[in-house]
């Protein structure tokens, strides 16, 4: 087939086949759609490539992705500066935000500590977190990382840094999981609902 | 999560959404990757992308996907030029091309016969190929389409339009695939090889 490789289709291939979950079949498939398909379609997609690099920004303050520095939640004046909750990506941030709740604000930590993965302490935003409550305004810090073994060892280390300060921190509820069956939980699922018990 | 909506973040989702078989959370997982990756990454996608749109044409001969007209299988003088495998589509090319036996050239007839689809053998290039065997070098026209009805009735429609003309008619041999079994082959397989059963 050398000789009659078709080089930009070939690239073009090469390329998908780079992102996750692209094998070569998804990749072949993908790059004769966009062959066929009018060249707006494919200039839209190229364009939101290239705009999510371009126009996406971090925000100074909670580390969000943001196209305008503070981001729209940290300008927000009707949000609650007093609460600020620790997320480990802004996935989880988003997964907070969808469910209408948080009337605080975000802190993304960019990751957790992982020694194994060579991430520590200073690769975080966590210098930055401590900054924002040695400011004076904050209440409560809401440690809302994975409740991994590298989400847990984070939080711990955040709230360390954090005891000398003035402020209450606190992490989500764990327990069951809405909707699971008993049979089926795990038994760390099941002994932070033993422990954490509640009256009815 | 409309307030902190992203723009080019959901642009980006949106388009990869469009995709064949991407839905919402690969097209989630494909935009935060080329969010994290490095811009040089998303902007050789991005040329990818453009450049199959902008770079590839048709060969004007036998329609075969290219980046120069003719095609560099057309223009090789060591292919057989009185040998035509008419082929559905770029993919079944390759696919024949790849088996590195074929000696002769190719016609694309870009799509099949499909009176469901609305498809008629004026939106095929079933013309030229009979244009191109007008020509007079062509001994040879092996209609290598899908072996499936609708295969099977646009090859029927290109014989007879060859019919008149003093060249041979030919399509590549059916049976059993090799590697199959027997007990699971389909009724068709298995007539095809019955009916086409050869000496050994």
């Amino acid at each position: 087939m050398s000789d009659e490789r078709i080089e930009p289709l070939a690239r073009l291939k090469e390329q998908l086949q780079k992102l996750p979950g692209i094998g070569q079949r998804s990749a072949e498939r993908l790059a004769f759609h966009i062959l066929r398909e009018p060249r707006d379609s494919a200039a839209a997609l190229a364009r939101a490539i290239l705009d999510v690099k371009d126009k996406i920004t971090r925000c100074r303050t909670c580390f969000h992705l943001t196209e305008s520095d503070p981001c729209t939640i940290c300008r927000d004046p009707k949000r609650d500066k007093t609460t600020i909750w620790v997320v480990e990506q802004p996935k989880d941030l988003m997964a907070l935000e969808a469910t209408g709740l948080i009337q605080g604000v975000y802190h993304v930590l960019m990751g957790h500590i992982s020694p194994l993965e060579g991430v520590g302490p200073e690769d975080l935003t966590i210098a930055a977190l401590v900054e924002r409550v040695r400011g004076g305004q904050v209440k409560e810090v809401v440690l809302a990382l994975n409740p991994t073994l590298d989400g847990d060892g984070t939080a711990l280390h955040v709230q360390s840094l954090l005891s000398d300060l003035d402020v209450e921190v606190s992490r989500p509820a764990r327990g069951l999981a809405v909707g699971s069956q008993l049979e089926y939980a795990s038994a760390a699922m099941l002994e932070s609902a033993i422990r954490g018990r509640t009256p009815m």
